[in-house]
């Protein structure tokens, strides 16, 4: 996508070296951030410098090519990389998939093919999910599943952007996402660059607009899709899919299909990531709470099937009981 | 209530000067701020030193107090008192039972009832709540509806100090409360204060720990109470009991009868009061938006009555639909 009349993707690989838009430091400054070898790469990623189930992915893969470049351990590589961030299934695919490759040559080919296809699959779940989306339609969205998240395109916000090209008037109602506020931050930033007509809302508010049916449609992102539809994605992301359910308004999930995990039976199987607890007792450095007060901070949380009306992949929009038929034979 | 191991109240009168818990404050600094005259005391409660309709009705009721005290013109203290806070039903009442007073000590008597009385309120509301609460309670509660808010006690806080006295074990998750953070700076406060063992967590998180049966019971403040039933409080409340529906938590509200409003009779007749989108787009002055983005920013929501298990009020606890019962005859 672009930023400042340039084509960007989030992660790249130049010369050995991972670029990364630097995403802690959007929406004030944005920056490219240079990881020369695996072990920075691995850092960035859990320092959230990369975030978002897509680029994680992207960044894991060329994370082990580089260790393969600068001929590393490359199974010592695999553990540092895998034990970053413990939620999304993109990383272990990413991670996986390119220490199959037998050289160097192959594993470049490998990691910069799944950046490719992360890029491929995002546009075309744009394709897919905008006959959603009717003229003048009003979008709840929850934290960040945009272009930022993945190579390019994003996955909720993929089939916004289709139908912005095609025409469409669209208002997005984007919960800022407490506590990182990637809604405020990064899908506002996102939508101001494509000038698509937003509001950025508390995350109490959510439900107050879909209670007016002022909210046509929810779209979210995912982080991990177990074998019966249950899904994990940032935290809050089960309240909206309870409140949509309740307020009779159809709440749709957008991932790949590298999202699914398919050796997770259940919602109940997916490892719920604790954050530091910095993350709310401080807003960017400012103590909120009082100094003897502790803080809870679960990143993700479980959405079960039955609130999905439906997950647009790149091979379609399926119901999340029939995300099963999609397993590799 | 206990601040650093002493007894207060949120607001007082001594030697004809009144004197409130600076709130702005808070969590950082506990400090009392004084004031000499009627007029400081309408310009603290017009500049939010003072919050809360209890804790505002009783200063209001000291300011006509410390006019009569001073020799003022007592109809024109009242005006000024009056135009502090437009909305503050607690306000005007205060006002006025004070100006029925012959004299002197009359006025200070009746100023001095008003403050005893909502505490008074408040501390019933605990002594009906505790039996809600088994030891080993873990409650939540959103937004500030403690003493803070009142002279003493509170109401959504007031049956966990209550069940605290009695030795029960409990532990209280804060919801933050985005966008003002009532919930991370006084919530958290009053019940450090209170050594009540608690966590604060993002708005998004209270859905995640319902699911998980965390919760036992979820208790909130009001703000206005129609005759259905149906209460409008602080933003995201209604996100919260409809969660606690979800996952088969009771869901309680506490408010003295004086927030019953029975003039009106549903809660589609309750206005929504829409704040400074800066309180969405800013922490304590930071920017967290792109600038271009807008926000919304509805300050309260209507919980419809069939949400509510009951409401916790100083003559007992009331079904929403036994509300209008209580109509004074």
């Amino acid at each position: 996508m672009r930023v400042n009349d340039k084509d960007y993707r989030t992660v790249w690989m130049e010369d050995g070296v991972v670029k990364l838009i630097n995403q802690p430091l959007l929406p004030n400054t944005f920056e490219i951030y240079s990881c020369q070898n695996y072990r920075q790469t691995a850092e960035a990623i859990k320092t959230m410098i990369v975030r978002g189930a897509g680029a994680i992915g992207a960044a894991a893969g060329y994370a082990i090519a580089q260790a393969y470049l600068s001929d590393e351990d490359i199974q010592k590589a695999a553990q540092v990389i895998k034990n970053t961030r413990p939620t999304a299934q993109n990383l272990f695919y990413a991670v996986d998939k390119v220490l199959k490759a037998a050289d160097k040559k192959e594993a470049l080919s490998i990691a910069q093919q799944i950046a490719d296809e992360d890029a491929q699959a995002c546009k075309t779940i744009g394709e897919f999910g905008v006959p959603l989306l009717k003229d003048n339609a009003q979008i709840l969205t929850h934290c960040n599943a945009g272009w930022l998240a993945f190579v390019d395109w994003g996955t909720a916000l993929s089939p916004i952007y289709a139908a912005k090209r095609q025409g469409k008037k669209l208002f997005v109602f984007v919960d800022e996402t407490r506590p990182r506020l990637q809604g405020a931050r990064l899908t506002a930033w996102e939508l101001s660059q494509e000038k698509i007509p937003h509001a950025v809302i508390a995350d109490n508010a959510a439900g107050y607009y879909m209670k007016k049916q002022q909210i046509d449609l929810v779209i979210t992102g995912a982080d991990r899709i177990a074998l019966n539809g249950d899904t994990a994605n940032k935290i809050g992301t089960y309240e909206k899919a309870v409140l949509a359910k309740e307020n009779n308004i159809p709440f749709y999930m957008a991932a790949p299909l590298s999202t699914i995990d398919f050796t997770c039976e259940s919602g109940d199987a997916i490892p719920i990531e604790e954050r530091d607890e910095k993350e709310v007792l401080e807003v960017r450095g400012v103590r909120l709470t009082p100094n003897q007060s502790r803080a809870k901070n679960p990143a993700f949380d479980v959405t079960p099937a039955h609130y999905i009306k439906g997950i647009i992949t790149e091979k379609g929009i399926f119901k999340p009981d029939k995300i099963k038929q999609l397993a590799p034979q």
